[in-house]
């Protein structure tokens, strides 16, 4: 990786059966200058793939672009049956900013990539989130309800105007619902009670729904082999709403139940400044430059 | 960076004046493959130029061994002076695990520049810290004092038949130390009072020789424009001295002073993984591993 900027893309695939068909999707990010492949996973029962992706912004887009152009060529939707709502070919390519990257030029890249796909493909394509050009279209949920099936008479509401490409559907690949968001954090802490309503009541108070914090979502969950609970969260932008808030706030609700903290955990990936950020924190670093960091002069 | 394994080396060189002697020896380590030259300094009353470089063990090894070549070519101790004690045009050289490798590799790494040099240029070379052949010549100090000057007489004692290469000094060159040792953090922290006394006190009880933590060094300082006092350490193991541990130690020492910690300070680089490990211990983590950070993926 010689570039500074770092961003990653977890596009999604309505593919998850034909082994040759995933493969034929997932070859293109390998061995690709400039691009690193992390993680790919088909699942059956949804019949999609993720694919997980990282890379040097102008060598990413490039692969995304041809990616998309193959999943077009080879996955029908009009035959595609899955448990996983999809409304696409390729279903949705969100672009998250890793490294030296801000949220503005992760959707400028999405919106480049948007707009090729569009032109290159004769797909419509919705920007959602981070590129949303309303608010009705930040929620991927919203615009892909209906999905496929119901595509053609959504797209006759002038509301539903897609983003670029055409105002009608891709015969056999839909449209494409494309963005940028932050790095999601899962974040678990666990309580030394077995009772779920605990977990589910201060699940409530730290989530934004219910007037807690912004970029946090959150539910009560039973590890019952452990005979205990958590606090089950996703963090939606570890910048603003940093892990340390997040785990002190359950701690402090906790508190008044007369529950202890037992443990926390991170599911997958989670981005090294959401860890350094917690370790200044709670040491009190004044002054502290993630340049400090001995690794991220191995990554420029 | 294509290797999975990265080592630090920071050679010290006995030139801190003739900036264009300095260049020839710093230019080996520009433009590299595998090798990421990351700092140097050059400082005119020690007469002394510290080097910091990363890299593929290999490729280091190799850089390193004809940056040693050059400084004995052009560096001549009979004429040198500066504040700094030394023994040789190269003074010493350690390599430090960054990544993906033990002690033991860097200790093997490092007595293979040992042999090469000493075959090559014909110098004679010590083994220290990690890599030394007897606690006698763990300790840096202990093997320079004497210096360049008493190095010849120093030598004719049979105790002190270098590791490799020839039982006299180089004419011009000395000797050079060589070995391996971990990377050093250097942790301060800082206290509500303005006396030193105190820090001294705290001091004295967290390091090593006061009987504290095995892999720490500490002294008081005074901060004086903040009228406040700090507790410097020098933690030269954070794999078995945590970062955390040390600052939950002097907090806790504070305390019996009713004095509190009100900020720290982390000089220099750190290796990510004391960071981790710090966000780790104070959420409380469970079964957290480094490959969960997106970052490692871009480093292998």
């Amino acid at each position: 990786m010689n570039s500074n900027k770092i961003v990653e893309c977890v596009p999604n695939f309505s593919e998850g059966r034909d082994l040759e068909k995933v493969e034929k999707i997932v070859s293109v990010f390998r061995a690709k200058e400039g691009v690193k492949l992390l993680d790919y996973s088909a699942d059956k029962d949804h019949n999609r793939m993720v694919v997980t992706v990282v890379g040097e912004p102008e060598a990413l887009k490039n692969a995304v672009v041809e990616a998309v152009g193959i999943a077009v060529d080879i996955i029908d939707l009009t035959k595609h049956e899955g448990q996983h709502p999809r409304m696409g070919a390729v279903d949705v390519v969100p672009f998250i900013p890793i490294r030296n990257m801000t949220t503005e030029e992760a959707v400028a890249l999405s919106k480049e990539v948007a707009k090729t796909v569009a032109d290159r493909y004769n797909l419509p394509v919705y920007l959602y989130e981070k590129a949303a050009s309303t608010p009705d279209r930040e929620n991927l949920a919203k615009i892909r309800k209906g999905e496929f099936e119901g595509l053609k008479d959504k797209m006759a509401n002038p509301e539903w105007k897609p983003d670029f490409g055409p105002d009608q559907p891709h015969p056999t690949a839909g449209a494409v619902v494309i963005g940028a968001r932050m790095p999601l954090v899962a974040y678990n802490v666990n309580l030394n009670t077995d009772k779920l309503e605990i977990a589910d009541a201060i699940a409530k108070k730290v989530r934004f729904l219910g007037g807690g914090l912004r970029f946090c979502k959150a539910m009560g969950v039973e590890l019952k082999e452990r005979g205990i609970v958590q606090v089950s969260m996703n963090l939606t932008d570890f910048t603003k709403t940093a892990i340390y808030r997040a785990h002190e706030l359950v701690r402090i609700e906790a508190n008044r139940y007369g529950v202890a903290v037992v443990g926390a955990e991170i599911i997958g990936l989670v981005p090294m400044d959401a860890l350094i950020d917690t370790a200044a924190y709670y040491l009190g670093l004044e002054d502290f430059s993630t340049k400090q960091v001995l690794e991220t002069h191995l990554m420029e």
